[in-house]
C-alpha cells in the first residue's frame, strides 16, 4: 500500500469514530450500542445496535452532525489499559465487552478518546485532531442490516456505509463511476431491456433468455460458427451427459466432481450419469472415431457447447456466473511441431472476436499455472507440467503477449492463457481461454502414426474463441449500455408513422426491410410522435424511421440515428444500402 | 387375418416341422433335441439343442434336405394322446418333456407325425402332405443363439430363422425390401458415412454427432429458425433444468417423473432439480415476463430446445430413440377465436418443412386422444378434455386432415395431432406434433386482458415444426440412402485433380467455391482417377469436379453428378451458378 493509501485508510478509520460519535449524539448515548467500524476500500462503515430505524432521510442530519463534530477540533487521544480497566470503561457497551473478553488477561488494550465524552476500543492509528478531517470528502452511501459477527444466529445490527476519500475529486469520480456502473449493470439493464429474466421456481443461475436476448446469442453463435468454419474447424454436436466411466478416464471424477451435477447414486445405481462441466472428453470421441496419421493433423473440432457447473448459491450473478451456459468450445489435436502455429491461430481468432465485438481494449492476459505445492488438484507429473508450461511460456514470450502469472489457476490437466475482462463493478472474470494439454490424449488412447511409423499422442489445445455466450452478452450489455451495434441489435429499425394514413406506407417499408433480413418493428400506436421517438430511444433501437405525408409522397424516410439524432430525409433505397453496409461490416459505431 | 394369411401361417408352421426333421436327419436323431418352432411374420424358426454349431455354410445343405423331404410326399398325421402317452413318446426329448409336464394330467395332447419316423408335439393345423409344400418359397435367413424359454438362466440353443411365403414373388420382394432397408438403415449407414457414432463409456441413447452429421443439423436448424422467424415466431433460449417446484406446477412431477432425469434426492436435499423432458413450462416464462392484452396475441415463441428423457435401455435405437435430443419446439398463446387459424399455420409450417425435406409422402396423421378410462394419466376435467378434443376435431375435419385416432396417446395436458413416419424396418414413430392445451395456462397464471377488461387464460398450442433434429436426420439418411440433397450434403463438391500439376488450379477452384459458401474438399491423393471418383461416389458427394490439362487451360471443370454420372465440361462460373441455384432452391433432385 502506498503512503497516500495508508494515510487515506487512517483518515477513513478516524471518520468512522466521528460517525459513531455523531450517532450517539443524535440518538442518545444510552440508546446506541457500538459494534465495529472499519475502514474499507471506498470509505468506511459502522455497525450500530439501536431501536430507531435509520433511513435515507436521516443521512443529511447525520452528515451535518459529523461536520459539526469535525469543526469542534476535537482531539483523538490514545490510552492503553488493562483488560480489567477496559471491561469497566466499556461496561455499557455489550459488543465491546464481548470483544474484550476474547482477549487474554495480560493483553494491553488500546482505546481512543474523541473529545472527552466519546471513547472507542481501537488499535489506531488516527489523526491527532478532527481539524485534519475538514478537507476529507465523504458521503453516506446506504444503511443496511448486518448480523453481529456476520452470523445469522446473532442480532441484526444497522450498518451505515460511508464513501470517503482524501480528495474531493476522488469521491466525485467514484460516485460517477458507480452511477455509470448502475446504469450499465447487465443484471439490471438486461432485465429492463427484456433481454433475460430469472424465475425463483426454476432456480438460481438458470437465466431465461427472452426473445431479444436469444436473438443476440443466435447472431453471435452463427458469426462464431461461420468464422470457425472458414478457419478450418469441424463442427461437432456431442451429448451433454455421460456415464461416470467417462469422467473417471478424464480425471473429472477425481478432480472436478464437486463442480458437477451427478444423476444417480453410485452406492445404489448400476449406471451413474453426470452433466458435463467441459466438452473435452466428448469431443475427443470424434478424433477416436478413426485411426489418424500425422497427415491428418492438425484436426480442429469446434462445438457450440452447453455446459453445467454446480456453482454455490452465493456465487451466482446475472449472466456472468451461472449454472448452465453455452460456450464456443474447441479442441485441436496437433504434433509438437504444429503447436506454436496452432496456438497463435487460436489466439488470433480470439482477438479477432474481441475486436469485432469491441471488447478488445478491456481485456488483459493471465498465464494460469499450476501450484506445485497443491499436487492433489492436478493430474500428471512434475516433468509433464514443466514441459507444458515451458511450451506455453515460449509461445507467449515469442508472441510478446503481456501476461500476468496466476499460480494455482491452471486447469487440472494443463496450463492456460486466460483472457480476462472486468465487469462494470470492477470484478474480473475469464472470458476466453486457450490451454495446452499433453496429458489427456494418453488417458484416452488418442494416437497418430508419425512419419517413421511410430504411434504418438498428439498435443491438445483446448480453446474458446469468444467464450461463454451468456457472459459475452453480459459484457456487451455493459460495454454498450444496452445500445448494441446495429448488426447485433435485436430490433434494428423502428418505423414510426405520424398518422394512421401513413400506416400502409410504413408497412410497405417494413416489408421491404424484412426482405433484406433487417429486423424491424412498427410503432403504430396512437401516441404523440415525440413519445414514440423517445421510447424507441429508450429501447436503444439503432434507427428510427419517421414517416409522414412528405415521406409517403417522395418514397423517403426521415432517419433518426440513436447515437447522432436526426440525420435527415433519404430515399428508402439509400437508407437500406447504408444500414446493410453497417450490418455487413459489423460496425461498432 | 385373411384366409390367405391363415393359409400362409399354416404352411409356415408345416415347414418348421420339415426343418426339424431335416436337422434330425442331417445331424443324427439322437444328437438333436427339439425345442419349439413357431410360424412368424416373415416365415418361421426352430430352436435346436445340438453340439455341432450350425453356420451359414450349412444353409445350402439344410435347404436341400428340406427339399428332399418335401419331395418324398410324406403325410402329416395328427394323433391325440394322454399326458402319460406323450411323456413316453417324447422321453428322449427333454424340452418337449418339460412342456408336457406343464400341462394338467387330463389334457388331451395333440402331436403330428411327419412320415413314419418323425413326430412333434403340436396343436396344428398342418397341410396333409408335403407335396402341397412344393410351391412354398423359403430361404434360410440366419442362425442365432436363443435361450430356452427366453431366460438367461437356461441353456443357449441354436435358432434357425427361415423366410417363407406362399408366393415366390412375395419372398423375392421381402428379401429385396430387407436388402434395401439394410443399405438404408440409418443406424448402419449413418455410422459408415461418418455422421454419428456412439461410445460405450458415454452411454446408450447419447449419440455423438461427428462433423458431417453436426453440419447437417446446423443447416436444418438455421433453416427452421429462419423460416420460423419469417412467420412471426420469437426465439427464446431457456434453461435445460429447473427445481422440482416448476414441474410440480406443470404436472410433470406427478405425470411424467419416471421419464425424467432427477438430480438430487427429495428426502435429503434442500433443492432437487430435474432435466427437462419438454420445453413448455420454461417457455411460458417469456409470456409471464410482462402483462399481456388481447392486442398482444397471438404470441408465438420458438426455441431450438434440448430435451432429456430417461428411456429404458432396451428402447434406444440409433438417432431415432435417444436420451437427449434437440427439437424445434414452440408454444403459441392465443384467444379462442384465433385457435383455428393459428393451428392451421402451425400445420402449414410442418407440411412446408416435410415437403422441403422430401419426407411429406411418407407421413401420416394420428389424432391422439386421452383415454377416459385411465384418468390418472391426465390432468384436467372430463369437460376440459371434451372441449379441447372437440376443438381439435372441428379444426382437423375443417382442414380435411385424414387422421387415424389413437386412444390414450394424448399428452397428459391435452390432445395432439401427431405426424407419423416409418423407418426402413416399418417401425412408426412421431416426427412432428401439434397440440391444443387449455389447462396449463391456468396452472401457471398466464392471462391476458380481453377487450371487455376481463382477465382470461389463453389457449396454448404446443408444436414442433420439424420435430427432433436427430430423428429427422435418421429419416433423411434412410430416405436418401445417405445421398442427401445438395443443400444438405456435408460435402457438396469433391475436386479431383488428375495429376500434381493440376493441384494449384484445383485449390483455386476450391477457394472460389468456398467463397460462395459451398462446402468443398480436394482429393489430392496420388491415387488412380477411377478410384478417387468411386470413393467420392461412395461418400455420396453430390458433385465431383475432375480437373486435368484441358480444364486448367480452359478454366473449366469436368462435372460428375452423383445421381446422373458424367455431365460434361462446363465453365467454372457456369457450374457455380448451377449449384448455387440448386442449393438456394433446396432442390431434392
Amino acid at each position: 500500500m502506498s503512503e497516500q493509501d495508508e494515510k487515506q485508510m487512517m483518515y477513513r478509520h478516524s471518520m468512522s469514530h466521528v460517525l459513531a460519535k455523531a450517532i450517539k449524539e443524535l440518538y442518545g448515548i444510552e440508546n446506541v450500542k457500538l459494534a465495529i467500524g472499519p475502514a474499507i476500500d471506498n470509505g468506511f462503515y459502522y455497525d450500530f445496535d439501536l431501536n430507531t430505524s435509520i433511513s435515507n432521510d436521516d443521512f443529511e442530519k447525520i452528515e451535518a452532525k459529523m461536520k459539526e463534530i469535525i469543526e469542534r477540533n476535537e482531539d483523538f487521544k490514545r490510552i492503553e489499559i488493562s483488560k480489567t480497566e477496559a471491561l469497566n470503561i466499556f461496561k455499557d457497551e455489550p459488543y465491546k465487552i464481548e470483544l474484550i473478553n476474547e482477549l487474554s488477561d495480560d493483553d494491553v488494550i488500546s482505546a481512543y478518546y474523541l473529545g472527552d465524552d466519546f471513547i472507542d476500543l481501537c488499535k489506531g492509528p488516527h489523526v491527532e485532531n478532527t481539524k485534519y478531517l475538514r478537507s476529507f470528502a465523504y458521503k453516506i452511501n446506504r444503511v443496511s442490516g448486518a448480523y453481529w459477527k456476520g452470523s445469522e444466529k446473532n442480532k441484526m445490527l444497522q450498518r451505515i456505509y460511508v464513501f470517503g476519500f482524501l480528495d474531493k475529486n476522488d469521491l466525485k469520480k467514484y460516485i460517477n463511476m458507480l452511477e455509470e456502473a448502475m446504469k450499465r449493470d447487465h443484471n439490471k439493464l438486461g432485465r429492463e431491456l427484456g433481454l433475460f429474466t430469472t424465475v425463483d421456481y426454476i432456480g438460481q443461475g438458470l437465466p431465461i433468455l427472452l426473445p431479444k436476448g436469444a436473438r443476440i446469442i443466435q447472431l453471435l453463435q452463427r458469426f462464431v460458427e461461420d468464422e470457425e468454419q472458414k478457419r478450418g474447424w469441424l463442427l461437432t454436436k456431442t451429448p451433454f451427459m455421460a456415464k461416470s466411466d467417462l469422467y473417471k478416464i478424464s480425471g473429472h471424477w477425481d478432480h472436478y466432481k464437486d463442480g458437477m451435477f451427478v444423476l444417480g447414486d453410485e452406492s445404489k445405481d448400476k449406471e451413474v450419469f453426470a452433466l458435463r462441466p467441459m466438452t473435452c472428453p466428448f469431443q475427443y470421441q470424434a478424433y477416436l472415431n478413426e485411426s489418424r496419421s500425422y497427415k491428418d493433423l492438425p484436426l480442429r473440432y469446434n462445438e457450440t457447447s452447453t455446459l453445467f457447473r454446480n456453482e454455490a448459491s452465493g456465487e451466482m450473478h446475472g449472466l456472468i456466473r451461472v449454472r448452465q451456459f453455452t460456450i464456443s468450445e474447441g479442441h485441436l489435436m496437433c504434433t509438437p511441431e504444429q503447436l506454436e502455429e496452432e496456438f497463435k491461430n487460436c489466439l488470433e481468432l480470439a482477438i479477432f472476436m474481441l475486436k469485432t465485438l469491441g471488447l478488445y481494449e478491456d481485456a488483459s492476459y493471465r498465464f494460469s499455472q499450476w501450484d506445485p505445492n497443491d499436487r492433489e488438484k492436478y493430474i500428471g507429473t512434475v516433468e509433464q507440467w514443466n514441459e507444458a508450461q515451458d511450451a506455453m511460456k515460449k509461445i507467449l514470450d515469442h508472441l510478446q503477449i503481456p501476461y500476468k502469472i496466476g499460480i494455482g489457476e491452471a486447469a487440472f490437466y494443463g496450463p492456460k492463457l486466460d483472457i480476462q475482462i472486468k465487469n462494470v463493478w470492477g470484478k474480473e472474470d475469464t472470458l476466453i481461454t486457450i490451454q495446452i494439454d499433453q496429458m489427456l490424449a494418453e488417458k484416452f488412447g488418442m494416437e497418430y502414426v508419425d512419419k517413421d511409423g511410430s504411434r504418438k499422442n498428439p498435443y491438445i489445445i483446448h480453446r474458446t474463441s469468444i467464450g461463454c455466450y451468456e457472459r459475452t452478452l453480459a459484457y456487451l450489455i455493459e460495454k454498450f449500455a444496452g445500445a448494441f451495434p446495429t448488426w447485433l441489435a435485436p430490433t434494428q429499425v423502428k418505423i414510426i408513422n405520424i398518422a394512421d394514413s401513413h400506416l400502409e406506407y410504413a408497412q410497405g417499408v417494413a416489408k421491404k426491410l424484412s426482405n433484406y433480413g433487417i429486423r424491424v418493428e412498427i410503432d403504430d400506436r396512437n401516441e404523440k410522435i415525440g413519445k414514440k421517438i423517445r421510447e424507441a430511444q429508450l429501447e436503444k433501437v439503432p434507427y428510427s424511421l419517421i414517416v409522414g405525408d412528405n415521406e409517403v409522397q417522395d418514397k423517403t424516410v426521415s432517419v433518426r440515428k440513436r447515437s447522432v439524432g436526426d440525420i435527415g430525409v433519404v430515399a428508402l433505397d439509400e437508407f437500406i444500402e447504408r444500414i446493410l453496409t453497417e450490418i455487413n461490416n459489423k460496425s461498432l459505431e
